[in-house]
């Protein structure tokens, strides 16, 4: 059987979703918990290597195994094996030709920022805190001028190895609630860091370091440079991920 | 000089406001920060003591002394000596005659539910979890039952000593969105636990336990055991102290 598990977690006490020989990652504790309940050693893959400190609420993890645990019960048993910061919030049987990363159609990200005159403790693990007021119309402005198929080495860290830096971004918004300013993000994938750059350039953007046009500009000049700073990891949360079945 | 503080805190790693011998209190936190400050033994005096776990948006403490800080500065300086989970978010002078305690006139605190399928790893420390559909329309027939004047007895925590057991409650509302509901109440002031068993009674309504109208012979009862459960601590928040000056 394939089994594709939908995964919420705070990242705030991993190091990030991917399995690691001396840390403790949000998959070893999936797999430690999958292993616990069906008494033998279980592996999953997951769609999306999230980073140190980043959230899920939409992470997606594949399964293959046999079990006689009712796939409609799945992820309540296996929450009661999971800690608190971890939850499974779904589980659909796939076909065997699924692949985690290879079936993706597109993925939406949230980046959460505070803009605020002060810190909210409660938001500290949540949120990017940003106290200079940031300009909403101006930061819709350049998200304009990221949405379609480009290439996006401009908004990739340094190190990062994908084969092409081409994206497609379907859709790029920014809604403020109050002195919440959330960013959202929909594209067929995202290099590494892509998703906290686009946010820290935005940000450079609200705060008039940047014009709305010069997005333009940057993502012309395939130079990470030219880009605004990465925002903080605790701000970002891979909200969906949409698969081709 | 008379200065009244707003704080904000997490109440997630701290056994409470208040001050204690051998557990770490936000006031102690607060008390270290000013101390080293204004390299002298400050101590301050809050209005409410928050439990173990709950938050605050908007707690006051009120702090005698003398100081050269011009007052719209001091809440950056203290926060530079605070751990983030706590942030000192205004400062104003009040009168000599001001007591953090006997000159409020009302407070406001929110309890926050999460009312979903499963649970959400980033609310975990921030709300109550409810997995049975709240029917807030029935809830929110129930808030009017409290709105007024009475006898809380029945809604204290046994074991308070306070004087009268009479309080106003000029406000109570419930909200949803999305998968969140949000319990608002003000009132001149509230019994050990009263937000809490509150919180509790209106999820027992809004999961059919209790009509709306059993809210009028639970406070004519005095009795707690006639109350719902005491709601857990880290969905409620300390959201604004109302002063007479």
């Amino acid at each position: 059987m394939n089994i594709l598990l939908t995964v919420s977690y705070d990242g705030t006490n991993y190091f990030g979703w991917q399995r690691q020989k001396n840390n403790i990652s949000v998959q070893q504790r999936l797999e430690e918990a999958l292993s616990e309940l069906m008494r033998k050693n279980i592996e999953v893959r997951g769609a999306s290597r999230t980073d140190t400190g980043v959230h899920a609420l939409g992470q997606a993890a594949l399964l293959k195994t046999e079990t006689s645990i009712p796939i409609g019960k799945l992820s309540y048993a296996v929450n009661s094996f999971l800690p608190d910061d971890i939850a499974v919030t779904g589980a659909r049987l796939v076909s065997d030709e699924f692949h985690p990363q290879y079936s993706v159609i597109k993925k939406t990200y949230r980046y959460k920022i505070l803009n605020a005159e002060f810190r909210n403790p409660m938001l500290r693990n949540y949120s990017e805190f940003v106290r200079q007021p940031l300009d909403i119309e101006k930061m819709r402005e350049a998200c304009g001028y990221f949405i379609g198929t480009y290439d996006f080495a401009a908004f990739r860290a340094s190190g990062s190895a994908a084969k092409t830096t081409v994206r497609t971004i379907f859709d790029l918004s920014v809604e403020r609630n109050k002195d919440i300013v959330d960013i959202m993000v929909t594209g067929n994938g995202f290099l590494y860091n892509m998703v906290r750059i686009i946010a820290g350039t935005l940000i450079y953007v609200g705060t008039d370091k940047f014009k709305p046009s010069f997005v333009k500009e940057i993502i012309a000049s395939k130079d990470r440079i030219m880009a605004g700073k990465t925002a903080g990891a605790s701000g970002l949360t891979l909200m969906k991920i949409y698969y081709k079945e």
